[in-house]
């Protein structure tokens, strides 16, 4: 029986997504769980992709099988009662044996978060906080560039060798908090992030923002398709998986 | 001369606001990093009053006394510079030598903020994570009862032996959050709150929110000026020390 599970996971306290032969991992929390109520024979999980250390999850996404099957409700509650309380199962699904939740991805949705006010303690590891004024037009402008299919090199883990830089952006927007006007959200749709995508992309945009870039030069740094044409990466903690589409 | 310091503090990793022989505190944290900067003189600190464990505050107010005449600027950023970063000074103001944060204070406001929506792991420090929904209007009804000048012994601590245990609540209200409707936040505002006050009347409010209790219960409860009358004390994680006025 394959399964489908929906998560939620506070990353701050985590050496990333995945496993790792040392630090507290996401999955490795997961699989020890799943393992478990598996009558302790091993249970791997596939997720739709891994997040880097204190990056968060509002909808992640991944599958595993298990020999028994299992009432979704009742596999739901048994996993939350044995997780620790910064990883949430929100929904169980079967699924059909063919579906891998990595490879069967449509489309991804991020968002990052950036606060321009005041600091403060309850959201350090929750919001980028960035202590001057952005100009949110200049970067809503730069934006509309990143939308659309572009090689994406300049903007990828430097030592990242893969075949194909080529990513699609369905959505690029920035979303200003009503409540609090000093809080952004950036949020990005696509078929496909590689690694520090988009923290590198955020940390163009904050230079556009601040007036040391403008919103063309985005244009000039798809087209060098060199890392050394972008910027610093964004820090993890504002950083959120939002969503996962098949 | 005398400095009134504003205040925000992540209680979730501290053993309360005050000074304790053992435990992480608040009050301990600020008054060791003002020693070092007063050349490891000892400075004490007077803040408006105390917050329990895992307790929160937006705006906390605590006076102290230095020799050295500081800007408050600069004395700001170097208590920022040292201090960990989930407590965080928002201002520095000089005030005359007679003020006092505790006695001088007028009134203050909490705030208790509850999910009723899906578990968020990110907030699980932050709100309180009720999983049913509360009947919004009844509890609005009672808040009205709890508001004005009345004995309030039976919602404090039980051992709590004290001369007078009437206060006025000039303000408590229930507010909607507009972006996501399952989160509520309700307001105190008084001349003074004795202790667990603001977390037994919030349990009582949630009894009357889950049908379990009528919205004129309140009455009832106020009248028997006895602890065991009321209800459960509502989780620490959920109240902020919201503001203090002078």
């Amino acid at each position: 029986m394959r399964y489908l599970i929906t998560f939620s996971y506070d990353g701050s306290k985590y050496n990333g997504y995945q496993k790792q032969p040392k630090g507290k991992t996401i999955q490795n929390e997961i699989e020890t769980v799943l393992t478990h109520i598996n009558g302790n024979q091993k249970v791997s999980i596939h997720a739709s992709g891994r997040t880097d250390a204190g990056v968060h999850a509002n909808h992640q996404k991944a599958h595993f099988d298990l020999q028994k099957e299992w009432d979704s409700d009742k596999l739901k509650s048994s996993l939350n009662s044995l997780l620790p309380p910064d990883i949430y199962i929100q929904k169980v699904e079967l699924v059909s044996d063919e579906f891998h939740a990595r490879f069967d991805v449509i489309s991804k949705e991020y968002v990052y978060k950036i606060n321009m006010g005041e600091y403060n303690p309850i959201e350090k590891d929750y919001i980028y906080q960035y202590n001057q004024p952005l100009k949110l037009v200049e970067m809503e402008r730069a934006l509309k560039y990143i939308e659309g299919t572009h090689n994406f090199k300049s903007f990828t883990k430097a030592d990242a060798e893969q075949e194909n830089y080529v990513r699609t952006i369905y959505k690029a927007t920035l979303i200003r908090d009503r409540k609090n006007l000093q809080q952004i959200q950036i949020v990005f749709r696509g078929d496909g992030f590689m690694r520090y995508m988009v923290r590198n992309l955020v940390g163009v945009l904050i230079e556009i923002g601040s007036g040391k870039r403008k919103s063309k030069d985005i244009l000039t740094i798809l087209k060098a398709e060199d890392r050394t044409k972008s910027g610093k990466t964004a820090p993890a903690c504002g950083l959120y998986l939002n969503d996962v589409f098949y």
